[in-house]
Formats: C-alpha cells, sequence, structure tokens
C-alpha cells in the first residue's frame, strides 16, 4: 500500500494521477480536514470533496473545487432571501454537504461517510480523512486570528499571516481503514501530495500519531513541492510562507519537510535548487510537477513510483 | 384586520386573491403545520412554503409546490450519493430549507423565520404559521400510522385513512402576531380557504386557543368549499372523505364545518345543495370557486370580502 497526503486541487491532481498509476485498491488518500467548517448548518470537507470529486471525474476544472457543470440556484435562491453567500455551494455539491451533515448527526464517522461517497460516485482507491476528530485550522493575522475559511474564501487570505494552529489536533486520532488506524498499516512508501504545506499538510501532521508515524518511519517519503520558480502553483502558498518568514520557494517547502522526506520532487525550472535540498538530506528529483491534464497527473505519479526507493519496496 | 386560515395550493391561490383584493397590511393569513417535518435534516414547511411563494408570485404553477423554473441538480446529485429522493427538494427551493433550519437552530421562531422570508420576497401581507410549537399530522391508515409525509409523498395517500391525529396539537399555542398571540387580535372576520379540512384546516383547529376563538368568536367566518361536483378542485380530500365515512362533497366539509362557520361558499355546480347548506346553520354563497388564474383569485376574494356579513365590518 502506498499512502498518499493531500490537500485540495494539487494535492488531488496527484492522487488522481496515483489511482490511475498503480492499481487504486492499493492506494489510501488521506486528506486534510483543517478546513472543514460548518456552514448554514452544514459539515463542509472542502478538500475531502475536491479529491473525491476528482478522483471521480466529476471535479470542476476550472475553479478546482465543487462539480463540473455545477448550477447555482440554491446561492440565488439564499441571497434572495438573505442569506451568508459569501461560501459558495453548488446545487450538486450541495448534496454532499446536506448528506454528510445528516450522517455525521447519525452518529456514522467521517471517514465511513467518505467511504461510501466514494463508493457511491466509482472511486477505486480509498479516501479518507486523516482524523475523524474535528481538526479545524485557525490563522492569526494581523487583524486577530481568523478560522479558516473566513481567512481563505471570507478575505481572500488577504490579511497578513502571522502564524497557524491547528486547533484540537493534539487530541485527534488517525482515522481508521479497515478496522485500525490509517497509520497502523504495513506500507511501501508515503507521497506528500503538491498541497500547501501549512493549510494542507500541516494539519495531518499535527495529529501526534501521524507525527510519530512519519518521525519513526521504515517507509521511503516522498513528497512534490507545490511551488515553482517562487510562486505557489495554485492558491496562497508563496503569499503564506513570505508572510512566515519562509522562503516562498520549492526549497524553503524543502526546509519545513526536512527530516521528514527521503526524497523532494521539484520542477525542472527549479533544477538550481537540486544541491541545496540535497544538503537538507532529501533526494531531489527534478522533473515536471505542473499537471495541467490526467496524462501529465500519470505521468508525474509514474516517475514517483519508479524511484528506486519507492520501487524498491513494492 | 381579516385573518385567512390556509393549507397548501387552494389555500395559497385564495389568499393570493385576498392579498389582491384588499390592503396587504389588513391581511393575516395563518398556515397549516401538521405537514411540516424533518427531511434530510433539513426542516420543511411545505404549507407556508406554497403560500409564501404563491404570495411573492415564484410558485410553480404546474406543481403547485416548490419554485417556478425550478433545477434539480441537488436531487440528482443526492441520488448520485445514494440518499433518499422520494420527497423533491428544487435548488432554489432548498434555501428556505436551509435557511429556516439554520434559524430554527439558532432559536429563531418559525413565525419570525416566516415573516422574515416573506418579507425578503416582497410579500405585502402578513404570513404566518398557525403555531410557533410543533404540530404534526399522523395518519392511522390499514398499514398502521404513518406520518404524514411518508403518507402523502411517500405513498401518494393510498393506505387507506382510518383517522388522523394532529400530534402536540393539544400543547400547542398561536404564534405571536406582533407581540401577542395571532388569535388574541380584533379582526373584522376569518375566511377558511379551500383548503383540504381534514388535512390543512383541521390541524390548525385542533390548537385549543385556536378553536376556542373560532367558538366564542364575535367576527363572521367565511369557509370556501374545496370539493365541488364530489371531487376535489386538487388533491385527496374527496378520497379521505369517503374512507371516513364522510360524504365526498361540499355538503360533507360544510357538516364538517358546522357550528363554526357563517357562509359556505360553493360552486355553481353545486348549487343544489344550498338548502341542505342553509340547513346546517350556514348561509350558502353559490359562484365560480375553481382559480385558474390570478384573476380568478382575486374576483373569488372580492366577492368574499363583498358578502355583507363581512363587508359590514370593515
Amino acid at each position: 500500500m502506498i499512502v498518499a497526503l493531500a490537500g485540495g486541487v494539487g494535492g488531488a491532481k496527484l492522487a488522481q494521477g496515483l489511482s490511475h498509476a498503480m492499481s487504486a485498491q492499493e492506494l489510501a488518500i488521506v486528506v486534510n480536514t483543517g478546513d472543514d467548517f460548518e456552514h448554514l448548518g452544514l459539515s463542509v470537507s472542502p478538500d475531502i470533496d475536491t479529491v473525491v470529486y476528482t478522483l471521480a471525474g466529476l471535479a470542476n476544472p476550472v475553479t478546482g473545487w465543487g462539480l463540473a457543470g455545477e448550477s447555482w440556484s440554491f446561492m440565488a435562491a439564499l441571497g434572495r432571501l438573505g442569506g451568508e453567500t459569501w461560501f459558495r455551494l453548488g446545487d450538486g455539491d450541495l448534496a454532499t454537504h446536506v448528506a454528510r451533515t445528516r450522517l455525521l448527526a447519525q452518529g456514522t464517522p467521517l471517514s465511513e461517510i467518505t467511504r461510501r461517497f466514494g463508493e457511491a460516485l466509482g472511486v477505486g482507491a480509498t479516501i479518507l480523512p486523516a482524523s475523524d476528530d474535528p481538526v479545524r485550522t485557525f490563522v492569526s493575522t494581523e487583524e486577530g486570528e481568523l478560522a479558516f475559511q473566513p481567512y481563505f474564501v471570507g478575505r481572500q487570505c488577504e490579511p497578513r499571516c502571522l502564524g497557524l494552529t491547528y486547533r484540537h489536533a493534539e487530541a485527534a486520532r488517525p482515522a481508521p481503514l479497515r478496522g485500525r488506524p490509517w497509520t497502523d498499516h504495513p506500507i511501501s512508501g508515503a507521497v506528500l501530495c503538491p498541497s500547501n504545506p501549512y493549510l494542507s499538510i500541516a494539519p495531518i501532521l499535527a495529529i501526534p500519531a501521524v507525527r510519530a508515524w512519519m518521525e519513526r518511519r521504515t517507509f521511503p517519503v516522498v513528497a512534490v513541492s507545490p511551488i515553482l520558480e517562487g510562486r505557489a502553483v495554485k492558491g496562497p502558498a508563496a503569499k503564506i510562507m513570505r508572510e512566515l518568514g519562509q522562503e516562498p520557494s520549492a526549497l524553503g517547502v524543502a526546509r519545513f519537510y526536512a527530516g521528514l522526506v527521503d526524497a523532494f520532487v521539484i520542477d525542472r525550472s527549479d533544477a538550481a535548487l537540486a544541491d541545496s535540498i540535497r544538503a537538507l538530506g532529501m533526494e531531489p528529483v527534478v522533473t515536471d510537477i505542473v499537471m495541467r491534464d490526467l496524462a501529465d497527473r500519470e505521468r508525474l505519479a509514474r516517475e514517483i513510483l519508479a524511484l528506486p526507493l519507492l520501487a524498491a519496496r513494492r
């Protein structure tokens, strides 16, 4: 089994590539829940949905979130009633939130709900939340502490980020996978998808049992940079790294992962960083990391799986 | 002030007519909540919504419920996820249920929510639930007792109805209207709209303070038959009356209202029933009661408001 840790769009793309490049049954995609929140009384899990929709071939290719061909009658009607419209929920997407909220209220764990939804949508790989226990990212800004979505969507990451907190992570346990914590399975390796290290990967690593799983690992870990040429492929990673005093580059991300990662995949345009990455104790892997289409995703996934440190164990 | 008691489609049509035939500010439309239920974790109030949508000019003219020009992405996506699809909720309509559910969870009374929604949609007349306390219609059938919507929508009223119960009605209080129970306002008269007497009007009358308000009234009450020529204008009224051993006719409805109503409006096609209705102690009023368009609704409303027993007091 390969475990892939993923956040939203970039993570979902590589996760989809992996699900095509290997036996989907041997792939477990562990997804960030730090972005999850309650909105309009509904339990919204943006990263899980992005991964599920992407692997189901239903994702909106333009927005990167939500469903392709989505309609917006709900939002229009909600606005007419004076409801909150800052966080946009499409009509079809809403079914996911309504069904999830209902199942959660009935006591069904998020991992089981995610499993059912993936199965219903024909996804072969296992997708699971990092934890069934709530982990919630909060952003300390110069305007005070903001919950993640009001910061990310409501304010478009505009307030300067001073720090991040992953609330409740200390008490969270890894979600179950076939009867035991996902961190308890023997695996051939782990892949950190090209997701925002602070917003997508760190909330997963903030779970003590996950951190221990990484630190005491006997399996190889490969990470893919979400940043190339000093800019995030998508999203605010570079801006946040700059505000946190980190170098907003693939090297900055590599420093963040130092000690946890054995090989670090960077873009050809960043080839000059290879030596600095090697100096951090990671094997630099230089290739094309921008995934424009499914062929790109699958090609990058195959290259990762073919890395000697992973291939030797599969 | 005129108080109109209404259920779903037929009631909403006459309520709209009344709102055009008189000063909307002097009209209070009290709506059945016996059909309300929790579905998919959402609080659904079908009759309130039908009345609000109809008066806002947003009602679906074909189905009689829901919004005109509705889209159905939510139901399609919910079905894809394996969710319950027997009760159809349109994408735009869903905003009403999500917003209502959230406000109820925050402690906002249904009457205040309904007032806000009416205002947001530009409805001039006051629309309010009969009670902010839950009243729930249950149907005793030969297959056992069914909650209203599983009977009405789920089973399309197919199981033979043996009796009706309006649960919690005994403990329900009339909803507030401008600071006091709607039954405490001095009024010029009341109109029982052409709604199903058992399913729409009886749940309102089952509230003890409403029953007392009717029995001790000093104002005139006019009822409009929802049945003509032995068939319901819409819905299962005739079938249910037959199953309950009542005559499925305007006369049967008049008998149901005997003692509570001063004038009873029937269709020209039922003119032969006038004497029997008079014998029940009600003034028969014979006119065209089928409301095909807004002109019909307004004309019927004007005829009702012009009845001497009402006109004399306004």
